[in-house]
């Protein structure tokens, strides 16, 4: 018998308990393992739920430490107090599957050593792109494959906004009241739509994928609220689409390797296999030097694909609890590869700029783009009257070179202002 | 140290040895296991491999029971010669690592036995679909979930052959031969045409997704040496593309639970994720009843892809030897779920009847359908003077039902013939 403790039954911890009771004689069949939700720490014990009332407490403490739980399975989410809780827990031997990717992307070195140290495991598929099996995929499949840039649509709220943005040409706003009126999105969205939810899962990808310890504050993070409508219909026109997209990849330097990791609204080709992940969706797409090009598509959120995620993993740590942690304890490595900063990196952008519509302006606005190192792919200028918006798409730059760029642009009397600024992958 | 003994070093074996001395740091930092290959078995001494002379053999048993090696990987390909020395590797407790379907397909249930009476494991990501890690996510990341149906392009060689009819409107005999021109198919390409491939893989996806050993011999296969640009135009008209699908499901059968296993192909609407896998992609498509939908897209076949997931295992076997192999050893359940027999199944399809062009002739094929039980969803007719095509998509129908059908509609004096009849996903 495996003795779950739970700690949280909102929607996930909820469908978790649901799943569980109806998977319960196939895991048993399949691999031994009778799994029963011996406690359960919840906000409100008056609220009717799937476990007996007696095995319910409002102290995550007690369940986190408590001598009949053997894997401690936390889906109340929050930082510094469920810190602590999962700390009790792995200090006290017991394995932890968590789907809390802001406790790891602030905390999640210190979490890990903790579990290595106690020869205990800290089990975390739910964390990230909810149901897609990415972080075994990662950590196991993959550990030998030198991976050189992951993708991610990482965000189910925003990727849905985006995609009515571009369907249906609605506009932020509107796009952002029907995902809230959906469920898809909070009533204070600013975690999702500013990509603080997204900083956090690259984070976690980058910590796995290359070795290197990344927190959300290395991350930085630029989300949806000021793109529009307009931006979108730019994109298309020039044969892309607009995602909110996670780039975590290894750069050369000289003999050296670094890393980068950062989210951005981004312009991807129209072929693109990401371009076409809609709606709620979250997709990964990994380039590897030996493999070659893989994705991985599902759903991002939501309470039983995350908790498909949450009933692998406690099946990963009763195979611990039955035969010890191994390799599932050890430390995520420590290459401690320099994290580039975001003024260095290099990317294409789209870059609009709005003028009066004057003899000599594209020529003047061009030689800002080149004084300052920023080449120009292709440029269309729309307008009319006495008013002309100069749409460019540049060759790789730096991102300091395009930020100079835009500095001076601004201090041009013939430029009125310049609007979207946006990466484009290449 | 992990030694390592090498069977095989054509092109996946060769790819190996190369990305294990370029990936030999890397993983030696983040595992710790130093990885060398102290044994190989070849066909030809004389040709140079990236492997010391004295370190070769032809005799792949000597490999696969030497003292100084720790895990055997088996990439000499065969099925009964093999079997016998994947028999002796597991018998002296070493875990093997294999990329060989057609002999787990045959002979899987018995090497899982083996392995774990052994106490070792049999590892096979590469196996099925080259460097996608389907094998890990369903038999550790899904194990608690009731999966569906999986839905899979599982051969390179003919998805890349339809791709170019598709898109190209190439013959099926100009597709192949740009296909063997390319090195995508082999010069006698029937197991990949024929769907063989593609149906040791199902078999393998079914036996590890439902825990019941399924074989090749209980996988019904149609390859697309039938299929032409006409029914791919016809196909395109209706909105479908014609993919060579693997269809891996769980039927319920009053309190019973059967199970299905056929590669046919298949018509997949367009806007199905499925559509897009282009050339010699490979994609598998998961439905789950927690976590809904999954798609893991990358390449099916190739040395490095294949020899990624391979290091993957082989990382895997280390684990295995340093700490026991505990689950990894364990049986993959034995659910013995019946399986379906292809007359039962059941599936809409398009049917192409060729008819003299006479008053009434609708009416009598239309006719035969219904008598048959077989619903028709949607009818075109095309043609001229005397002749005409009725193309009829169907309501799902049994295909014993439609097997009658079409005995009976061959029997009319106003069809000429019965051409073709295609699978249409759901």
């Amino acid at each position: 018998m495996i003795r779950l403790g739970l700690l949280g039954m909102g929607t996930v911890g909820g469908s978790l308990a649901d799943l569980i009771r109806q998977q319960h004689d196939d895991v048993l069949a399949r691999t031994g393992y009778d799994l029963t939700i011996t406690r359960a720490a919840v906000r409100d014990l008056n609220k009717p739920r799937a476990v007996a009332a007696d095995r319910l407490t409002t102290d995550p403490m007690e369940v986190a430490v408590a001598d009949d739980v053997d894997v401690v399975v936390e889906l109340m989410g929050g930082i510094e107090g469920t810190r602590e809780v999962v700390r009790a827990a792995l200090m006290a031997g017991k394995p932890v599957v968590t789907g809390n990717k802001a406790l790891l992307a602030a905390h999640g070195a210190e979490l890990f050593a903790l579990a290595a140290e106690s020869g205990t495991a800290l089990l975390f598929e739910a964390a990230v792109a909810g149901g897609i099996p990415l972080m075994r995929a990662l950590e196991q499949s993959l550990r030998g494959e030198p991976i050189e840039r992951v993708l991610g649509i990482l965000n189910g709220t925003t990727n849905y906004i985006l995609t009515q943005m571009s369907d249906n040409g609605s506009s932020y706003d509107a796009a952002l009241a029907q995902a809230q009126s959906l469920g898809y999105a909070e009533a204070d969205p600013t975690a999702d739509v500013e990509g603080h939810d997204a900083a956090a899962k690259a984070a976690i990808i980058a910590t796995v994928s290359f070795g290197t310890d990344v927190t959300i504050d290395d991350v930085p993070a630029t989300g949806i609220s000021s793109v529009t409508a307009r931006d979108i219909a730019t994109a298309k026109r020039f044969g892309y689409v607009i995602k909110l997209l996670a780039v975590i990849e290894r750069l050369p330097n000289g003999s050296d390797t670094e890393i980068a990791v950062q989210v951005s609204p981004t312009l991807v080709p129209a072929s693109h296999p990401l371009a076409a992940v809609n709606d709620a969706f979250n997709a990964v797409f990994i380039n590897g030097g030996a493999v070659g090009e893989l994705m991985l598509y599902g759903p991002g959120a939501g309470g039983y694909p995350t908790a498909s995620a949450v009933l692998g993993d406690i099946l990963s740590a009763a195979d611990g609890v039955a035969e010890g942690f191994g390799s599932l304890a050890r430390r995520r490595g420590d290459a401690n590869l320099r994290i580039r900063e975001l003024s260095e990196l290099e990317s294409a952008f789209l870059i609009e700029v709005d003028v009066t519509d004057e003899p000599g302006v594209l020529s003047t606005v061009a030689g800002v783009f080149g004084a300052n190192s920023v080449s120009i792919r292709s440029m269309e200028q729309t307008g009319m009257a006495t008013e002309a918006r100069l749409e460019f798409i540049t060759h790789t730059a730096r991102q300091a070179d395009v930020d100079a760029t835009i500095a001076k642009l601004d201090e041009l009397d013939v430029v009125r202002s310049v609007g979207t600024v946006i990466r484009v992958l290449s």
